[in-house]
């Protein structure tokens, strides 16, 4: 079984001999200036630019693709048919989680207003406790819009805060939604980008939202109408929002969502964490460990499945 | 029973006939420009000036001081013998144990440093992901300095982390000691300001702890020296520091604190919640109700305790 995989230090490693090797594999490594020629079974994507990927699609032999990301609006309508694609949930969802909580808890505990303020040298603290907006997010009622791996592992993480949580998957009829939404002091959204979920927060379902609610987003960018959530912002319906994802990638330095005090923007770093390489190049050693033993590793992306 | 307490709407509360009503005491209210005259047998002490504190703590009759807070070094030596003081760790502890945590997952997750890109309107990806520093919390070995009901709390919260903790109090040997920070990727300072703990986070402590670890001080500003905070973040010993609490409060605008991109700095708002004061009357209301029934209140201080 001959393998293509991004050149890095951890997936060199899979070709050594010791316990980290795959043995009976054909490994081959591709960068950005460099695929390999011949057929191979299989593709690892990461860290590919679209023009590599595109190379690296058009491998002859190729039966299956495993993007080492949680999304896979990148590549869905690239694979040839008869390829199975396998995607990486369980690399990704953990980190996911913990910077959501992360994001809720800078909210929360007012950290990126502090920050502002620690930059003009400026000990400010709140002149009122209302005005303060600072809470414990003990008993707080949270929606996980989008359901799945990184939603359970978050629940887990927000149990000692005794929160009221609510998931909505596919299966949530509009009413349920509409009263989750309603009463939640934070949305979360954990959805993949799909037809059906691009643009499905707008100025309808932000209405919906209670009044002083925070929106956190570590789903995808396009799942926000932007301006719609600017508007909300400015009124005061929103208290503010998370932002990890955007549209585009990367946010425009003239983008209007940079200059909002009570929007917190990280780069696309939900799932980062120093060990990511290595956690990849192990669930990819697992992941052909598996196919070698005859078994479907985990991961198959279902078309049918919304979310 | 007379009782003189802060003149606030949640506290006027107390007098008025309802379920909240403190039915049998006499309350009196003082502000920082009013202290009602004649006796009194207990003070409740919050948000009083040092000038309207000596006032209160000179009124005929007292024989118990409540001080809504958790720390008590600014009344402890005012306290005249014979008067029982009681603090109000529980008003305190939750919100505090919250705020540490928030504080740990903003450093993980490096919301401080991407809210700095922010103002730059700057979407700044970590070059390399060894450079990224950003790391999950989860399996990290975390050591709570003066382990209370703080320290419980945050147990709590950290239990779905799966960290290593160790706590360090007033019994913990000082090889104990030594061992617990030097593997510890964050030390978490939850001690009240006593002479026995100023400055009790030195260059030789500091040179203690593991390089790269984080410092968390939610105790009191004075517990580190601030130079020795400084160079260790300089070498890199350090890798950073949140402090909700400086010495002194506020930090003057020339402090170099304010200038460490890895210092997270917050106005000493760790206990502070949108509901605090309600919450503060709340406890005094128990407070005087377990008065008038004979029982004793909680939070007595018991002046041998260290922490």
């Amino acid at each position: 079984m001959r393998v293509l995989l991004p050149d890095l230090p951890e997936f060199r490693a899979l070709t050594e001999v010791g316990e980290r090797s795959v043995p009976g594999c054909d490994l081959a490594y591709y960068s950005d200036g460099h695929v390999p020629d011949g057929e191979a079974s299989g593709v690892v994507l990461w860290f590919a630019s679209s023009d590599t990927r595109d190379r690296l699609l058009a491998t002859p032999g190729v039966r299956w693709v495993l993007t080492l990301t949680a999304g896979i609006d990148h590549v869905r309508n690239l694979i040839p048919p008869g390829v199975q694609l396998f995607n990486a949930n369980r690399l990704h969802e953990r980190a996911v989680a913990v910077h959501a909580l992360a994001g809720m808890l800078t909210a929360a505990r007012g950290f990126h207003r502090f920050r502002d303020a620690q930059a003009r040298h400026d000990w400010a603290p709140p002149k009122t406790l209302s005005e303060s907006g600072l809470i414990s997010l003990d008993r707080t009622r949270v929606v996980l819009w989008g359901f799945g791996h990184i939603g359970r592992n978050l629940e887990e993480l927000l149990r000692p805060f005794d929160v009221f949580l609510n998931g909505i998957s596919s299966a949530t009829t509009d009413s349920e939604r509409d009263e989750f939404l309603s009463t939640a002091d934070f949305v979360v959204l954990l959805l993949p980008s799909t037809p059906d979920t691009r643009g499905i927060v707008n100025a309808d379902i932000i209405g919906r939202m209670k009044r002083g609610a925070w929106l956190v987003n570590v789903g995808r960018g396009n799942l926000i109408v932007r301006d719609d959530l600017i508007a909300a912002l400015r009124s005061g319906h929103l208290s503010g929002a998370v932002l990890d994802v955007t549209d585009p990638e990367p946010l425009p330095q003239d983008d209007p969502l940079w200059a909002e005090e009570n929007v917190i923007i990280t780069p696309h770093i939900a799932s980062t964490t120093t060990d990511l390489v290595y956690r990849g190049a192990s669930l990819t050693r697992d992941f052909l460990i598996d196919l070698q033993q005859g078994h479907e590793p985990e991961g198959l992306v279902e078309s049918w499945r919304k979310y």
